[in-house]
């Protein structure tokens, strides 16, 4: 009995483990768009602040540069390799060309933080100009890694 | 001329500042969907550590926890009114119990709370605990504002 027990016990936690490891490629597709959309949702109201043409809100600046933080790095993971048979906007070299990839990913994440800092410190300058290098980083990393619409 | 350029430019203004105001229902739901789908990309494989069916890791706790600070934030201005005819599992209650649907969500941000010092402190124990109340939570909100699959 103690022994059929402690099978029974060993082979879930074996099944359990295995579950966690491997999360299955559809999944993180949506996962890796699911991080996408939020960063669009907190760093596109941002754009017209940077241009001048709504008023500057520094509390929503901040709010979002916070969110934008976290944000920024929960998509990267979700681009491997067995994704490449779903559906979606990646292009071949995301996996043809890891070093260009991850070259952009270090320069998406290099604006990243100064846009944060900047934010932190408050000059309101820096900040929107900070705004645009961000941006500018996401488009250069989609221009060679994301399909066009 | 100049009068011509000046009231093209105040539409545009005009235009942006009401774009970013107004956000689609449908992309509302995305948005808030997105939320919930990255909560649970960070918040499942801390699971099986609290029960104890897979070994503790303290640094993958930590940095799920600093992301899950974030993302617990990020559904609720999601559930507008004007998103109610959009397919989503979102049952009405939300929109008729505001008082409990708030209350729920007060929950969430408690437990989530003790969830992000305990994650902080280091202490394994006292994270585990939480860990599960945070699932508990959860579940409260779900089971009274979420339809079943």
């Amino acid at each position: 009995m103690y022994r059929t027990s402690f099978w029974a016990v060993l082979a879930f936690a074996f099944f359990s483990v295995n579950a966690a490891a491997q999360v299955k490629p559809e999944v993180l597709v949506e996962q890796r768009q699911a991080a996408m959309k939020l960063q669009g949702k907190y760093l596109f109201p941002l754009v017209p602040m940077a241009q001048g043409r709504v008023p500057y809100d520094a509390a929503i600046v901040a709010r979002n540069a916070g969110y934008l933080d976290v944000l920024i790095k929960l998509a990267w993971d979700g681009f491997d390799p067995n994704t490449q048979g779903i559906r979606s906007r990646a292009l071949p070299e995301v996996y043809s060309e890891p070093a260009k990839f991850k070259a952009a990913q270090e320069t998406v994440f290099a604006e990243m933080n100064k846009f944060v800092a900047a934010a932190r410190s408050g000059n309101e300058a820096s900040t929107k100009a900070a705004i645009g290098d961000v941006v500018k980083a996401c488009n250069g990393c989609h221009d060679s890694f994301r399909q066009r619409q």
